[in-house]
């Protein structure tokens, strides 16, 4: 299977676990290069603009592989209460968290953008507004499903916010406390957030 | 005033701050002395083991100055929704995060581990665990407010959780969107979580 990926999939895929996992400007090239075991030169002959423009690949990569997860579980149960729960229920393992889980470059899925939009935010306006539209994206997700579940689109907008922010929470979280307890706790207080 | 401040606190403030604004890993120390006008060999006479003693610190810091000032907020409201709800409003104006200002080096206040956490989360274990304290810290000011108003301690520590969660996805979104709107979304939610 692995060699029909293409060369400049598995640089880019490579690129996007190591921004996820170390950050943008703790990842080198030449690492990724290693990493991914793509011949010398291949990085800029597929990326000629260099490392900004595979990190502005990599999250629209992120991006459209979580909207994607988000929408497909969101559409599983009708309830939208019920189904943004289990949905950041599940992101447990996708984040692999736990404790005795040793988050690697094999284990880790692309699914946050959270390190390189904080990396970004004041020092790389292209690089922010690219996790700013993932960040976007990812609500709209929620918000929708509101819609649908009856909420007026204001009233859905805000909550959707709010969701997206406590996932994003969730996940900081859960990556420094090494625990999954964060996820739980947020995907409960979700029918309580929706009740009103 | 600005002599009075010795160079060993003022390498630590500027660090503190380069590491919240760009990162650990993008900061250099070559920066943190030029910014903070420091002797050269200063910095290695007052942090001998470098970087990384530098980031402990500046977390610890950090840790410190949001604790007593979580604190100090939520003393001035009784009712635990409204001061929690108020003291999250209230930092929009320390993460200086609308759309028409910059922030700066002299504009931001040591308010936020997120970046640091996220960055050091799977690679240092020593910082990821000076950044978890910081956290538990700060839930831990949450959750107490919850207890002195009622709510019972299994109760109470879920909810500073989820609190604290919130407050740290609030900032990644702030921060990524340059809008004060995710603090103001999020604060609003408060009093719903709280009336169960």
């Amino acid at each position: 299977m692995d060699d029909e990926i293409s060369t400049r999939d598995r640089i880019l895929k490579t690129a996007t676990v190591l921004f996820q996992l170390k950050g943008y400007h703790a990842t080198g090239l030449n690492e990724i290069l290693r990493e991914s075991n793509a011949p010398k030169g291949s990085l800029y002959y597929y990326f000629p603009e260099g490392k900004e423009q595979l990190a502005l690949e990599a999250v629209n990569l992120t991006k459209d592989f979580v909207e994607k997860l988000i929408t497909e579980r969101l559409a599983k149960i009708q309830d939208p209460a019920m189904s943004i729960k289990n949905s950041i229920e599940e992101m447990t393992y996708l984040m692999n968290t736990k404790k005795d889980n040793r988050t690697t470059l094999k284990s880790i899925q692309n699914v946050s953008v959270s390190l390189i939009a904080l990396e970004t935010a004041v020092t790389n306006e292209t690089l922010r507004k690219t996790c700013e539209s993932a960040f976007d994206a990812w609500q709209d997700a929620y918000t929708q499903k509101l819609i649908e579940g009856g909420f007026s689109r204001k009233k859905a907008e805000t909550l959707g916010l709010v969701i997206q922010s406590m996932v994003e929470g969730a996940i900081t979280m859960a990556l420094t406390k090494k625990s999954d307890e964060p996820f739980i706790a947020v995907a409960r207080q979700i029918p309580v957030l929706l009740a009103q």
